[in-house]
């Protein structure tokens, strides 16, 4: 084994790792949502691998305009800024004040810091992207919200309502917080998924 | 809320989705390997998140044959079998009998019941892409591999020694079992990982 040579390529490398050894720190943010058996809470690491699966499976939900392996990369750096933000659970107060200034700007910032680590041409892509996912503008990014939003319907789905209960959560907030976000980049998977969570609200 | 409607979408939409919600399981499987910073041992979920971030960021090691989206796609389904058969630490010695004809049916048992839970043109195209991931020919699957062997390197670099002391791995084990792996699909990569981990073999 020799010594750490140095050079152009040693310098990239160096700052490569620096950022994958960062977003290491992604699988020690916790989410609300449990995994599907209840047994624990999600951390966003795992959510990011789980979502970019369901882009992979439930790719013909997108539309003409989508480029799924964008939405997948999309998917894979989304929660990065969470490493010092946090995760903000959608139905809890703060996740109603979720749009607020300080918020976004922490956010800004956090993405400024972890992309900022890449050499510049490589962290300036994957800023950018991050930046249209938030904007939520693009068929790429709307598509990429739907499945950032259904994902967490499966788990309570699947653990007997989950954050629906913790929060209180009524059939109406359901429709515009979560719902109104899914049916706007996969509007049939929307449909299918408010009749199976119909039953958890129905009281 | 509506009632459930039935007809082949839905038929499609339940399968990909019994697929996705079994996918979950693997967030609780877990490795010999750490977090980087040595709090907890890591699980395949977040493993596979974290791979196809390495996929995405050291796209640029990968050779002019690569698809860099088909492999991405593959880091995101490559350890799916372990929902049944579990993570085979490779220093650990099951690991170095990996190879086994026992273990490998096992996996191909489990690939063919996990992927068939899908629709089965999309589960047929996933099984077939785990299984050239598994045979390790392809440009794409060779790879993947790097990144695979490359990553565990890390969390040992950045834990202070990890699964190294753990399983007592000498130089030549490392050289063998994980530099010849990544070397195979990312050289000048192993040159530089070699030498940080030098030091941790210096004794």
């Amino acid at each position: 084994m020799t010594a750490p040579q140095t050079g152009p390529l040693q310098d990239r490398l160096e700052a490569q790792f620096a950022f994958l050894n960062e977003a290491d720190r992604l699988k020690s943010v916790l989410r609300a949502t449990t995994l599907c058996d209840g047994s624990r809470v999600e951390n966003s690491g795992e959510h990011s691998w789980h979502l970019a699966l369901y882009a992979v499976v439930l790719a013909d939900h997108a539309g003409p305009d989508v480029n799924i392996n964008r939405v997948i990369r999309m998917l894979l750096i989304h929660d990065l800024v969470e490493i010092d933000v946090g995760d903000v659970p959608i139905h809890s107060a703060n996740g109603q004040a979720h749009a607020s200034g300080d918020t976004l700007a922490a956010e800004a910032r956090a993405a400024e810091r972890i992309f900022g680590l890449l050499p510049s041409d490589l962290g300036g892509d994957l800023h950018v992207l991050w930046q249209e996912f938030e904007a939520a503008q693009s068929a790429d990014a709307i598509f990429a919200k739907s499945l950032d939003r259904v994902q967490p319907v499966l788990a309570n789905l699947m653990s007997g309502g989950g954050t629906w209960k913790t929060y209180d959560v009524t059939a109406a907030q359901l429709e515009t917080r979560v719902g109104s976000k899914i049916a706007r980049g996969a509007p049939r998977l929307w449909d299918w998924v408010r009749a199976r969570a119909a039953p958890f609200f129905a009281h």
